[in-house]
Parts: C-alpha cells; sequence; structure tokens
C-alpha cells in the first residue's frame, strides 16, 4: 500500500485525496462512497484547493469559523503560545486560562461564575447534563426532538435528531416537541399559539414524567442543525418559568448559535433567558483549536465548591486552545465583529434571502438572524414537502461547481457564513445561490 | 469582580492563581479546597513556573508529553500549519490529515487499514464502542474494574474505577475483574494461576451474559490509572481467543499506553495480540493540540464501506491537530525516542525503583515498563495496607518541595517521565523520591 507522498514534486488534488481515501475514516457517512472536496489553505471567508481553485465559504465549515478562516492576530496568538507552552495537566493553573475563563465570564449574562473547558460541544453537553444531575440528585434530562447535542454517549441520547436512534446508550434522556410554526407539532395558526402550545406541550411531558425525576431541560438556544428554528418570542422565558416552578436546571446550547453567529455574543440575548448553564465551543475560538465548555451560575459553582466533581479530561482548559479563545474574542471586539454579524444579517442576508424566496417556487419558507440563515426548500409549497436526496445533491453540486461552499441539511440550505463576511461577499453567494436554484427548476 | 491582570506589571504566580480561582472549574474537584501548582513554561522534562522555580516533570502531565515538553520540531510544524490552515471541516480532504492517518497505519499491527480521528481518548473510546455495536449488532461492553476509559457518557460507564459510580448513565456496560496477582481476585499464587484463573472468569461472565448480547470487550492493553498493570503473558492472548470463539470485537484502549510510553510504539506489540480496534491519544501527540482516535482493522473497515457510520464530531482530524501528529512520529523516529523509552526502562528507571524497594518498607510491589512504572505504597507489607490518604499528601508535598512534579493516584506513585528523559534525570527525580520517602517514614 503506497501511502505516502513524494515530497519533491508539488502536491495535487488527487495525492491529497487518495491518501484520504487510503486512511482517513469521515463521520455520519457511508466509507465506501466518499469524494471529498480537497481544502488546502484559507482567508477570511475564502478557501482554496491545491490547484489554486477558490472557494467562498458559506457554510463557516460546520459553522464555527465565525471570525473566518486565518485570522492573523488568531495566528499569532497560537504561534505565541505555542513558543510559550502548548500543554498543561487540568491540575495546575496556567495563565492563558484564566485569562480565556475571565474573557468567557465577560460575555456571559450576570451572575456566572465559572467556566469548565472542554475539548469541544459534545463534551460541554456532557458535563452540563452531569453537573445538573449532581446539583439535583436527578436523574432525567428532557431535550427537544429537533435538536443536535454531540455524538459522544450522554450527547447523542439528549440529541433529538435522526442520529440518535442509533446510538442510544445512555438512559434518562426524554425527548420533547419544540416549537417550529412551518411544520407544527401542534395545529398551530400563528406564532404565539404555537409559543403557547409548545410550553403547555413541555409542562404536559413534565408532569408525566414527574418533575421531581428531572434533572435538566437542554436546548439549543436556537436549534441549529435541525434548521435554525428561531423560537417563537416568549418560548424561552416560558421554558424558565417552568425550569423555576419545577426546581429543573435549564441549559441552553450556545455551541453553534453563540459567539456572534446571530448578531449577539450569545443568541440567549435576543431572548431575555438567563440559564443556569451554558454550553459553547465552535465560535468561542472558532475551531482554530479544539475548544469547548460549560458556563457554570452562582448556585451551582456554590454547589461545586463544596461537592466533589465527577468529570474531567486530559485536555480541559488546554493552552493552546486558550490563547487562540482570548485572541478571537479580543480581535472579535476591536473590529466588530458580532455588529458586523448584525447588520450584514439585517441589511443584507435576511432581505437577500427573503427576495430568493419571492423569485424560486421551490422555497417554502425561510428565517434566521445576523450571519444564521436558513432556507427551506419544498417541491410543494402547498404540502411544504420536503425537496428530495437527488434534487438537493444536483442543488449542491450546482453551488459547488459555481465556487461557493454552502451548508446543505436535508431539504435545506443552511446560509452561515463567517461573522466577517462583507457586503460583496453576501452578494456574490447569494448570487450563486439564486443561479443554482435557477437551474434547479 | 476584578478578573484582568495589568498589562505592564510583570506576571506573578499569584496572579494566576487569582485568575485561576476567580474563574475556572476544575476536573475531578471540590472546587472550594484548590490550591494548584502555577506552571508557566517548559522544554524536555522541565517546567517553570513565573517566579523561575523549576520542576522535573515525572508525570507527563496526565502522562502524554512522551516526547517532553515543547519539542521544537512539533512547535515548528503546528506554527507552520497555523500559517496554512488550522481548521477544515470533516468532511474535506486535508493533507496534514491523510499524512496523520498514513503515519499511524504505519506504526498499526499489519491488517489495520483506516484512522477516525477525534479530539481526545474519551471520544476515541466511544467511537470504538459505536463501531463494535453497529458491526456485531449487539450491545453490551466488557470491560475491567480496574481501568478508565473517559468521561463521557459511554466511557465513563465503560470505565471500572470509583469514578464510573456517579456517572452511570449508559446502558449495556458490564464490568469483570482484570488480572493484578499483588491483589488478586482470583485466589492466586503466581502469575500464571492468576492469568488462568482471570481468563476463567472472563469467559464465565460471557457465558453468564449471554455472548450473543457481547459488542464488544474493551481493555487498556496495560491499564494506567488502575495502577499500571502489566498484563501476565498470555493474558491479552486469551482473550483475545475468547472473542474470536464468541464473535465479540476486541478493542485495546492504547490512550496511555501507546506511542512510545512501554519503549514500543504500542502497548499491545509485548504482548503478540492483535485486536479489532485500538483507540489512542495522548502520545500519538503529546496532546500538544487536543487529539484522539480509533484505528480500524480491515474487517471492520469494510464493513463501514457498506454500513453508514453513525458518529461524527466538529474537530474530527483537526489540520492543527494533525500537523502535531505527523512531527511528533516522525521526530520521535529520526530522535529514536522509544527506543530511549525502553533502554531508560530496562537499564535505569527499572532497576532504580526495584533499588528503592529494597530500601524503604514502605513500598509493596513495583512494576511497569518503559517510562511507565508504578509504586505500590502499603502501611502494613503483610497485608499489602493501601498507605492512606493523609500520609500520601504529605509524601507528595515532600515530592513537589524538592522540585518533582509526581503523577499520585491513591496509594500510588506513577513513574511516568517523558519518554525522552535522560540519565541524570532519571537519577535526579529517583533521588528526590527516595528523600521523600525517607522523610515520610
Ligand atoms: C448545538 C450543538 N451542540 C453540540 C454540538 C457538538 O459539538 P462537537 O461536534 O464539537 O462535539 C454541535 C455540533 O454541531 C451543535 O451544533
Ligand atoms: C487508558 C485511557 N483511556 C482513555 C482516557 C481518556 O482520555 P481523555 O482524557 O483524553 O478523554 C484516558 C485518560 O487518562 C486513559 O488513561
Amino acid at each position: 500500500m503506497d501511502i505516502s507522498i513524494d515530497p519533491v514534486a508539488a502536491v495535487t488534488n488527487d495525492d491529497v485525496k487518495r491518501l484520504d481515501r487510503q486512511g482517513v475514516f469521515h463521520s455520519w457517512s457511508t466509507q465506501g462512497s466518499l469524494d471529498p472536496l480537497v481544502i488546502k489553505s484559507g482567508a477570511g471567508c475564502k478557501l482554496w484547493d491545491f490547484d489554486g481553485r477558490e472557494y467562498l465559504d458559506f457554510s463557516s465549515q460546520l459553522v464555527n469559523t465565525n471570525i473566518g478562516h486565518q485570522h492573523p492576530k488568531v495566528i499569532a496568538a497560537i504561534k505565541a503560545q505555542a513558543e510559550t507552552l502548548t500543554t498543561i495537566a487540568p491540575a495546575h493553573a496556567n495563565l492563558a486560562r484564566g485569562e480565556a475563563a475571565a474573557r468567557i465570564l465577560a460575555r456571559a449574562p450576570k451572575g456566572f461564575a465559572k467556566v469548565f473547558f472542554t475539548n469541544a460541544g459534545a463534551d460541554a453537553n456532557e458535563n452540563a447534563i452531569r453537573m445538573a444531575r449532581a446539583f439535583t440528585q436527578r436523574d432525567k434530562v428532557l431535550s427537544a426532538y429537533r435538536s443536535y447535542h454531540g455524538s459522544t454517549g450522554s450527547a447523542i441520547a439528549a440529541t433529538g435528531d435522526f442520529r440518535r436512534v442509533p446510538n442510544e446508550f445512555a438512559r434518562g434522556h426524554v425527548h420533547f416537541f419544540n416549537p417550529f410554526l412551518y411544520r407544527t407539532e401542534f395545529w398551530s395558526r400563528d406564532e404565539e399559539e404555537e409559543c403557547a402550545r409548545a410550553l403547555q406541550h413541555l409542562r404536559r411531558v413534565i408532569e408525566c414524567e414527574g418533575p421531581g425525576s428531572i434533572a435538566a431541560i437542554l436546548l439549543e438556544s436556537i436549534p441549529g442543525t435541525a434548521g435554525v428554528l428561531v423560537p417563537p418570542r416568549g418560548y424561552l422565558q416560558g421554558v424558565r418559568k417552568l425550569a423555576d416552578e419545577f426546581g429543573i436546571v435549564l441549559i441552553l446550547d450556545e455551541v453553534m448559535a453563540g459567539f456572534g453567529r446571530t448578531g449577539k455574543w450569545l443568541a440567549l440575548e435576543h431572548f431575555d433567558v438567563v440559564p443556569d448553564l451554558i454550553t459553547f465551543a465552535k465560535g468561542v475560538n472558532s475551531g482554530y483549536v479544539p475548544a469547548g465548555g460549560v458556563m457554570v451560575a452562582q448556585p451551582l459553582s456554590d454547589y461545586f465548591d463544596e461537592h466533589f466533581f465527577y468529570g474531567g479530561l486530559t485536555y480541559s482548559g488546554h493552552p493552546l486552545a486558550m490563547a487562540a479563545i482570548v485572541a478571537t474574542l479580543d480581535a472579535m471586539d476591536e473590529e466588530g465583529v458580532v455588529e458586523n454579524a448584525a447588520s450584514i444579517g439585517s441589511r443584507l442576508l435576511g432581505p437577500g434571502i427573503a427576495a430568493l424566496a419571492e423569485r424560486h417556487e421551490v422555497i417554502g419558507e425561510v428565517r434566521g438572524l445576523g450571519v444564521f440563515h436558513a432556507i427551506e426548500l419544498v417541491s410543494d409549497r402547498q404540502r411544504r414537502t420536503p425537496l428530495g436526496a437527488e434534487q438537493m445533491g444536483r442543488l449542491k453540486r450546482a453551488m459547488v461547481t459555481r465556487g461557493l461552499l454552502p451548508f446543505v441539511v436535508e431539504n435545506r440550505i443552511h446560509v452561515v457564513p463567517p461573522c466577517i463576511v462583507t457586503p460583496a461577499e453576501v452578494e456574490q453567494g447569494l448570487a450563486i445561490i439564486d443561479e443554482a436554484l435557477s437551474e434547479l427548476a
């Protein structure tokens, strides 16, 4: 088996693809049928392959490069920390770690006291669930069917989407329906009715499961992979009230929605709600170095001052990841990255997508905030029939061929460029989506 | 709350500790009673705080910095990759990722075909378990009481040590006793008897659980945190035979024992055994950038060519982590790091520890391979009573005060310096342990 690349000859896309197919086992796929796109390098919203072909990144990869690719200040910080100390055990005190915690807490709602660092989003949710279970001395975790919380044991069991079913190894996970008017589970006709009925449904699930058995309600502030499901006004506040009424810990998952994506530091700010635990990853350092974590509110922090916390991981608070967090959050401040996401969203991306919906019969609904939007494609507007996989595949190829990297999930295009996207790039990306939709029709 | 550090004044240990206690939530501890050691930087086997105080690292942190701290070639590779591309989604093909897979497979036993990359050890085990469950269409996972496999949902339920009990969220996990002659669970008098009885016990557990329900046997090749329990000759081969007899997938966890620690690339090479899946993390890139993964043997790789794999994570095959893997494995080759671990182990560290046992009544047993050793401390040699927590605490402080960072677990000192440790450093470290033991007596 030839698994090496000639170090003298110039590397080609084919070399890289061959090496990939020879040794790399891929996430969420059937290995035999893969044809991965080759990416060599990037800058801002642009990516390039080894032939110099350029792509406009409207995916932010897995919706994580909020600050864009290869931000010079973050790269410089990673290199500087690499020179000082790459890794140190979690038990020690480290400057970058303390500074990252301080930066994050400064962006949390009032009353948040500590940060527990993890490697990514899944283990952030694992540990939030663990804290809630210890704090309440209860077992069950309620989460939404339309959700994704990660792929490790408890995180995947908390996940509501189809990926949970082959992976239900963990006990005590119960799922409920979250609000989504376009495909209502509650026979509602408007947002207000959807909100009231979704809360009534959640109350009934809590009552039927037994409030005394429920440790946590875990919700994405805005369910992301499920389709950028901006909750109706009042929903999250209603959930907060239910949690208070029954002594349940409220965990908001800000892994995808947090750190600028919606035009605010945290998506929860749009809804005037304060949870007990906030999980994060992705945007906190744009994934330049793997990191995630849990922000812990005072009452839970106090509890663990007195009680042993049974959780941990080798790379908790990894210095290189922490340095990337510090530099990312500082640069986002200095350069108004969150404000850019907000204004691009309300002035250009939102209206631009709405304009597409006027022109293309295949668009059933559009929704979103900031640089976090979804276009829902249907074969029948009346019946809202999701567009089929074959057509979605053609649509995706049409976009990639034109140099756009989209984020396609089921029958949807998620329009999720980096938060630094420029007006010209928004125009370019929307024009490509427009063309691809026309080609499909 | 003052959570910032004056950027002009020189940073002190106290600043860093204050920042830590103000914002950082720690693994496996009661938060109220922490007094973390401050570490600023490192090189090789040395670490320094902000006052310039030096520590000799006999812990390799969490037994991960096999190549030592701040290896210049690995730092250079991280910086170079940081300049090109820090992050890219798992679906794409990336050169560093393909090269890392090739480097790892070149060190795997024959017949290994693919690598699935994760962020660390826990999610490596999560995904190995997931593969075994899909492949066998069975549910249960057998693992040892004396084990640690990570802290996420399925990994912590697979873990056998006390940290599992407050975290048993996942179903289908069954535990058995692994061999450990010094504290035998089988009333054995010698290694051979211990081996035979441990295998007989495992067979009975398999029969009683129902072989048709068992997806995997998950074992650390050499249980690490449990006490560096080098298995008796023939044990792992016996487990392999049982797995074959009952159609069970054998997963060997090489997260701590792998990549040089025992004086071989993989610890399993000492035992002439080939599993179906191998999990790794830590030593693969010394933790300079968080990474782990699963090596997949051909039959399982073939299965997933045809079947969808239901697992994934945002940072699978993270380019920065991959570049660190490539540079680490190449440097270890070029510099004979694995050979150094072997010869240091057999010529100096092993004999040195044995000599300590002759001099100190408090040492009940010593064991290990390469730079992977444990000293078991007892208050009564006859009864093998584990030394109490108060005395272990004093012993630990005595070592740290003398400038040694040890890895202390329960009643044991794990002697686990980086694989690059020099004869002089071994001498220095053992002398400090010697003094600390004398002070205790
Ligand atoms: C809302 C949400 N939570 C958790 C996760 C899991 O994060 P990771 O893949 O880093 O484990 C994701 C990943 O997409 C996510 O979108
Ligand atoms: C044998 C073994 N497996 C798995 C793990 C978990 O690795 P991580 O902490 O990177 O999740 C560890 C950590 O110490 C380990 O020693």
